[in-house]
């Protein structure tokens, strides 16, 4: 007989009734082979004897196998192993000792997305941390939101959100949301023009799924946003990267290349660029659009911090203008609260705008209903618009902070513009100090910062990092301006 | 001079302000060519009057159009618009009463993703609603969650989930799930074989695009679970549908196909079938991962609501098996919560586990962390278990209760098999009763459902639904059944 008291183990602190997992465990060997169909097994009283168990726990292990087919009974002969089982290759006891089924590769070659950037350079604890440009989660309305998730989950409206609802979000949110973006933005359309994704990466995902295929050209900052850039090659595209300066992104070149062959793409961030923080000038805003309509290809429009802007009024979008229905804009709701409550939208075209529900559906059924349903409350209310302007003064001195320090301080280490927004300085350091060795330094001391990686590996290496002013204090950037200057 | 007072609107309750509301419309009056490069703009003291703003107000604006480049100031002439725009096409007073960009087509093709068929029929209010399978959210955890929420918001560890942390999800939650997926599935791995996700639709999503090159063929059930085809058929690949009976997926079909040529993936609901219900034989199972070895193809398990099984013990899924590492395992918590809380996970070996974390990282940069993390401290706690437990004997009920009433009530028009598991009947109703006149008249009493579509439209009129049993208590269930009576 087989030694069923080692190849059968029975863990009793475990949530599985004991029935179970000897029913489980003999699943295993018939299925690896170790028994075969046909065999016998022992009778209930022998088996529990073996395994020090109570008789009825291996009758139930039994009728288990039996209701699933495993086994069979045979007169006079007993349980067996149901005979309808085919024969598998013997793996006999290899099955005992076996690598586990997900302990090596996979059996089969897929695709390599990679390679992914490393961001941080990380080592042990760390008790700052420069990051790309998120908020800060303290001032996040946590208390607010929490109130509202107590009332709707209290409320018998909740019922509609247990259902799937519309394709494209909430309409209460989209609804707040056209107000809110004809008031700041100039945006003239209708929640019918709105799609709620996860957050505005998967805005940007489905618009270019929708708009590419593979093969086709796409044009991009140089340099651009990475997660961007690898949106579009995962799509099966090519980047042809247009040169940007203090004006923004070179729009003579983009005009140079549609003469040639019309992109079949052009992904801009115009305000508060993405890494470099430029905006792109009013001159090359008009000779865009007017690209825009001469041409007419697809744009995407990146906005993702219009909200955050401080010296004077933010420059309106160019999905605020005359564009004949090409430019595809997305923004960010996760900026005005925190990075772990994702809420982004897309405003296109109504024909856009449903096939983009389809596919956001197919990828991701939905988003968080509770949460954009109280933010849609909070901006009913006023209380986000309240929030966000206590968040733009705040980011404001935050930033003018920052600011003076590396001037005060790091003035023959780190090139730098003070950017008319957003939440990061672009900061440019001289290769004297190069970047990597930087940051190494940087983990031993506590501070977790990017090596310059996700910014530099498409074309050359700008040995610069996006130091996030917003998340930090006045106190805490100091800290992490004293750290720097320490170490350079 | 232009008509100022009629091309610039102002509006008093707007929470922009007023000088950035007239700088906007001037800018958007320059932009669409209304007012060209270098003609003049009244002075600052004119135009307050025309507009009946306060002096301050235009210096203001118009300070800020100066900021952004959109004018500038000559000698002796005064405000004008600068020179360096360059001239668009003249749209003159088009502009005024122009059509939104948004408010057309777009003004480039783009992919249509294809028909989604419709779920539910809707006709206004519906006071009962027979779903696909959801949980009911009125039993969700709703409190433990809220308890944990605050609890987190309120710790210091909050600074972690405002950094994007581990690609793969937090490890807290990976590691719990490691532990609950061995106890109750024999799946031996560890966390760095878990990919947290938004919900098991976008494992699924993500496996595939890995998976599937354009041209590939996809070994599905005849029927499927509708939104997984159209996951592949996004991918570009090719469905090739395996018959279907009792025993689940005809794996000798399966075998025929193998010997002609390897298929590039299969995608198999071995538990509780979507939309049948029914589940694959240990016979066939057995069959099935001889195949798998023998021909080393990936599959897809989706495994969607394995807990929830009323037939004594759920049947251990392939995954538990020996694949050689070819099985992709899914599931999701979703069903253990509510619609709205989407959290799902891929099993995989470690290198593919990778690979998927970045494609995740680039469609939707994470999940709800602090809902993971909450869930992750339910499942310490045996929270999550002890709830699983009161669903599952709840939902147990609900099944038998509506089995017995279809049974008595309607057993001449509705053929169905009792499901061992999951959240809903596949019901069958007989030809005489075309499921959209029925869904239609149901409508109008009050009970929204589907009519079918989402089962059917691949192949042929199954005239069937899946009636979700879940989320109804019994006198809902009775309800439902009383109106459907008097329909037929």
């Amino acid at each position: 007989m087989l030694p069923f008291q080692t190849l059968l183990t029975i863990n009793k602190d475990s949530a599985a009734p004991v029935y179970q997992q000897i029913a489980n465990g003999l699943v295993g060997l018939i299925r690896d082979g170790v028994i075969k169909p046909g065999a016998g097994l022992p009778g209930s009283r022998e088996l529990a004897l073996i395994l020090q168990v109570h008789r009825k726990t291996i009758v139930a292990a039994y009728q288990e196998l039996f209701t699933q087919d495993w086994i069979e009974t045979i007169p006079r002969k007993g349980v067996i192993v149901s005979q309808k089982l085919p024969e598998i290759k013997p793996r006999s006891f290899k099955a005992v000792a076996k690598i586990p089924a997900y302990a090596g590769n996979t059996g089969f070659p897929f695709q390599q997305v990679g390679p992914y950037p490393a961001t941080m350079v990380r080592s042990g604890e760390h008790r700052l941390m420069i990051n790309d440009g998120f908020p800060d989660h303290r001032i996040a309305p946590i208390d607010m939101l929490m109130r509202e998730y107590r009332s709707l989950f209290h409320s018998p409206g909740i019922k509609r959100y247990a259902a799937y609802g519309s394709m494209s979000g909430p309409l209460s949110l989209r609804t707040e949301l056209t107000g809110f973006l004809s008031e700041t933005r100039g945006l003239n359309i209708g929640a019918q023009n709105i799609l709620l994704t996860h957050g505005a990466q998967m805005s940007i995902y489905i618009a270019a799924r929708l708009i590419l295929k593979p093969g086709a050209t796409v044009l991009v900052g140089d340099p651009n946003y990475f997660m961007a850039d690898m949106i579009f090659q995962q799509c099966g595209a090519k980047l042809q990267r247009i040169p940007l300066d203090e004006q923004g992104m070179d729009v003579d070149a983009i005009a140079a290349i549609c003469k040639r062959k019309k992109p079949d793409l052009l992904y801009i961030i115009p305000h508060h660029h993405h890494p470099t923080t430029v905006t792109l000038s009013a001159e090359r805003r008009m000779k865009l659009l007017e690209l825009i309509r001469q041409y007419r290809f697809p744009v995407i429009e990146d906005d993702y911090d219009y909200d955050f802007h401080y010296g004077g009024s933010p420059i309106l979008p160019l999905a605020s203008a005359d564009h004949d229905g090409n430019v595809i804009y997305i923004g960010s709701l996760t900026k005005s609260l925190a990075t772990f409550m994702r809420v982004g939208y897309m405003v296109a075209p109504e024909n856009f705008i449903q096939e983009a529900a389809v596919l956001r559906r197919i990828i991701d059924i939905r988003s968080d209903n509770v949460l954009e349903e109280a933010l849609a409350t909070l901006f009913r209310n006023g209380d986000m618009q309240r929030h966000l302007k206590k968040s733009v003064k705040l980011y404001h001195e935050r930033r003018d902070h920052l600011c003076n320090l590396l001037d005060q301080e790091l003035k023959h280490v780190v090139k730098f513009h003070k950017p008319a927004g957003g939440m990061a300085v672009w900061a440019q350091f001289d290769k004297k100090y190069p970047l990597p060795a930087i940051a190494a330094k940087a983990a031993a001391n506590g501070l977790l910062m990017s090596d310059g990686a996700s910014y530099s590996f498409h074309t050359h290496n700008y040995n610069a990092l996006r130091m996030g002013f917003a998340s930090l204090n006045e106190k805490e950037l100091s800290e992490v301006v004293e750290i720097l200057k320490k170490l350079v």
